[in-house]
């Protein structure tokens, strides 16, 4: 590769939200920014989580430098248990975030040993000939940063994940000053978060939940529930503030929630007097308005503690008629559905329901169209790469740097697997790396994840009919009757006579070979012709059939 | 049952969105409101459409004067189809709803001889023992109605699906002013839409929508495609009108578009100057710039006009750039993925892709809290049901009611097929009806459908393994080695093996009975023993594992 040129490949989190990975490349050195999980969508039956390709980078392993994680969530850093045994090289990241990753590769054994460094915003380190200068940025998760990296070839921003909060409620804000000073003369190029680039404005600050909470649970003659993200330790301290403030005592329900506050108190992320955070086996000395439960479930996640209580399904906790439940997130999408069926098995007993179309209880991490301007006119690139989004997001966005002076033709609508490189002259994709969705479900998931997927899609539409034919392998005739099973497909008392019809029919469309020898897979297509058309004759319905012929 | 008691059961429509329809009974007369289907959630794989359970109205069929259809939306209409075969009793609905029903019964041959009424806002008949003045109502289909019924105990209000629009384009707007005069000394029964109770404010007016097509249409370089409901007919309207304010012309793609717009015209719900709408064939005749192209799509149905666009499978339209699309309308619950897929396709081919996010190109057509607490105001119910909505919209909506003075006992958050009776002292709910739901998949599903559902799901989690074993009919014992076949569950080379090594530990688990009488129960046992173990050690997932004894 050409030494004067700045390569520039998203791996993952383009035209997605999840599975955020780029490469940073020059000469002999590769960085690697984020290395996330995506979650499955509703077209991925079965499938646990999606990571990204990395096959390139595995490739080149002998120059990845390391891998620089912008914060701790899942679609951030989940992929490093799978692809560290692939890519072992240090990871470095900012406190908490390298905290929540040493939980996570301690969890798989095997990966006691990986290196993991961490980075402070303002202290700038080294990978090779990158010098790299973390800046704190605000988000859903404390110790998030930014990255401004120094290359050969000039200064390249990259957002990580933000929003913009001048009243943050643990007094870090997106460091815009520091940005300010260090992109003074321009930028070679932004790479910058797009989730939110949809909506018009600012996106609140994460105080005005505090107030909307303190409203809330000062008005609640009842118990107060209330399920959030446990990384979004800022939300937890609003609410330990209006307990506090209330006279309330607050309960912690769940493992991930308990063992993130402990993590947070003993780090000094959380403050609370002594006293307030009490055992669920507690609940019971309290009257029910000097109690907060506090836990996760905002998602409608089916293990979760809200959910198990939604339910009635908790050893615990059991809905009474007074109890506010607020639910202190938006759904994610695809979530919606989860979402809605707690909420209505909460108010079913008879809880008043508190969510974000009603008040707002929730504000989101990600930065508005007004907060992106900002962040475009500070840092001033001459390239615009828009990253973190589905493609309507990245094509927003880039209007949005086109409306304060990025030139249309250095911006880069990329897709996950573009190569951009940059020299002194121009920007241009010149090539493609694989990035294909990587499936893991169980076991990573090998090439032939699309027909699997494919197959439970179908197996999932009409169900399955499996037809078993025994033949005499000495004479290579058919033996008896065929056998039929279905599932999925009919179950009725008329289902049954439709199965059994079908039986006759296949028995005497095989019949007719009787003095022929047997071509296996002419009997497969006989009996698939013969039973696809009777079946949807009879039901309208396509089911997969599958034909196994036994030789005894 | 006792001939002076109202009874009030819903039978579909209430915890859920669709499906709608109701029922009100007195002693020997029971008339239906809305006959509709509901759409399949992600959990019930397969399904086409589902809709209620009538075994109550079949069984009392002789007492079942008529269904009356408040507007042709197939959440009201949809299962009238499925219906009639079993309750052929007459219809009644307003004109165009009246159309509607008939194009959709005449599909089916055999219900040509449905009995269907046309009934007028403000014209009253008699359906044995109850008098019904249908009353206009607002909402996003022309010629929609409320009904207000007059009872032997008083008067029930049903507002059918509606919003209070002050500038509606048709100029039929929701008759508030009848309303009030005939509920001047206030209702027995309010039965009032719930489905956008969780929304504060107002309905923004259908003509707010017309401003911001025409200021999209008025600044769009090239052509503008804009995707909308066909049964949106103001929309159309508004599409059309801003068309001739800038001397565009109109082709309408796809049959439905087209129909629906046809019939518009003829029966005087739509109206443009000659020549404005042209065929498709003439598109090549204008200029980008003096054409609008209308269509479906704006749910990203994968049949639809816009999404064959999207997809470059349509064989008029190409996506050039410069290309503005317009999708006027929002995603319904459970589309966004379909329709979000759609925009980012269309933006990958150049359009400029405008949506409800961006700018003001959809307003819904149900009611928000304040018009809820107006409606319940001029109506002064004693009682008050909220129906369409799921559970905790007839929550929030009866939270409403009872801020404007309805009696908190009088309100009754009910499911289907619960039966409220009412008599000149109290309401309560006494009892219960059939009411689950019915699954059309091809045909009717039965009473097994749940089971036939719950296999779909676990096939499509980790697919289908299928053993098949000979067993020699007279001496009883395995013949040879089982065969497995499996789909959407391993598909790599490891995976084969996997297969292979399963087939092996089955050979050996059944060895071990060669000496005794095989017990073909014992046998299927012992292979999904020794296989799901084994798989789930290899693999992590748990395929569903079925198994054939085939005696020879």
């Amino acid at each position: 590769m050409n030494k004067n040129k700045l390569r520039i490949i998203p791996i993952g989190g383009l035209g997605e939200i999840g599975k955020n990975m780029l490469a940073i490349e020059y000469g002999n050195d590769i960085i690697v920014i984020d290395a996330g999980l995506m979650f499955p969508h509703e077209d991925m039956p079965g499938v646990d989580i999606v990571i990204p390709d990395i096959s390139y980078l595995v490739k080149k392993k002998d120059k990845v430098r390391g891998i620089v994680i912008t914060h701790g969530h899942e679609d951030h850093i989940g992929a490093l248990p799978y692809i560290l045994p692939q890519l072992d090289v240090p990871i470095y990241a900012s406190k908490l975030t390298r905290d929540l990753i040493a939980v996570k590769l301690k969890e798989r054994r095997n990966l006691s040993k990986a290196r993991l460094k961490m980075i402070n915003p303002g202290t700038s380190f080294n990978l090779g000939v990158f010098n790299i200068e973390p800046f704190s940025v605000c988000h859903s998760i404390p110790d998030a940063v930014g990255l401004m990296i120094n290359t050969p070839l000039g200064l390249v921003v990259h957002s990580g994940d933000f929003k913009i909060d001048y009243t943050p409620v643990d007094g870090k804000g997106t460091d815009l000053s520091r940005l300010a000073q260090v992109c003074a003369k321009g930028t070679l190029l932004l790479l910058a978060d797009s989730t939110y680039a949809e909506l018009p404005g600012y996106t609140p600050s994460e105080s005005v939940v505090g107030e909307t909470l303190n409203r809330i649970i000062g008005a609640a003659k009842g118990r107060v529930l209330i399920a959030t993200f446990s990384s979004l330790v800022s939300r937890i301290q609003q609410i330990l503030d209006a307990a506090v403030a209330y006279k309330r005592h607050v309960f912690i329900v769940g493992r991930s929630m308990k063992d993130i506050v402990r993590m947070a108190l003993e780090n000094g992320y959380l403050s609370v007097p002594n006293g307030v955070i009490l055992q669920p086996e507690d609940l019971h000395r309290f009257p029910n308005n000097q109690v907060v439960i506090l836990m996760t479930g905002s998602q409608g996640e089916p293990t979760s503690a809200l959910v198990r209580v939604a339910n009635q399904d908790n050893g615990q906790i059991r809905i009474v008629p007074g109890d506010t439940v607020i639910m202190s997130a938006s759904p994610i999408p695809g979530n919606e559905s989860l979402v809605n069926r707690t909420m209505d098995n909460l108010f079913r007993q008879g809880a008043d329901v508190i969510y974000s179309k009603l008040a707002q209880v929730h504000v989101h991490g990600h930065a508005s169209q007004e907060e992106l301007k900002l962040l475009l006119t500070l840092v001033k690139p001459k390239y615009f790469v828009p990253v973190h989004g589905e493609y309507r997001h990245l094509c927003i966005h880039s209007k949005l740097a086109k409306s304060v002076g990025v030139q249309e033709n250095n911006i880069f609508i990329m897709e996950n697997g573009d190569i951009l490189d940059i020299d002194s002259e121009q920007g241009r994709v010149t090539g493609r790396i694989p990035s294909d969705n990587i499936y893991v479900d169980g076991l990573v998931m090998g090439n032939y994840a699309n027909v699997i997927l494919r197959d439970r899609k179908l197996l999932s539409r009409d169900g399955i009919v499996v037809v078993t034919v025994a033949i005499d392998r000495s004479s290579g005739k058919v033996i008896g009757k065929p056998d039929i099973l279905s599932r999925g497909f009919v179950d009725t008392e008329e289902g049954k006579m439709i199965i059994e019809q079908g039986r006759a029919l296949v028995a005497t469309a095989l019949t007719h070979r009787d003095n022929h020898p047997v071509d296996r897979s002419l009997i497969n297509i006989k009996i698939k012709d013969t039973l696809a058309r009777f079946f949807y004759e009879q039901t309208k319905r396509r089911p997969m059939i599958l034909t196994t012929t036994l030789e005894v």
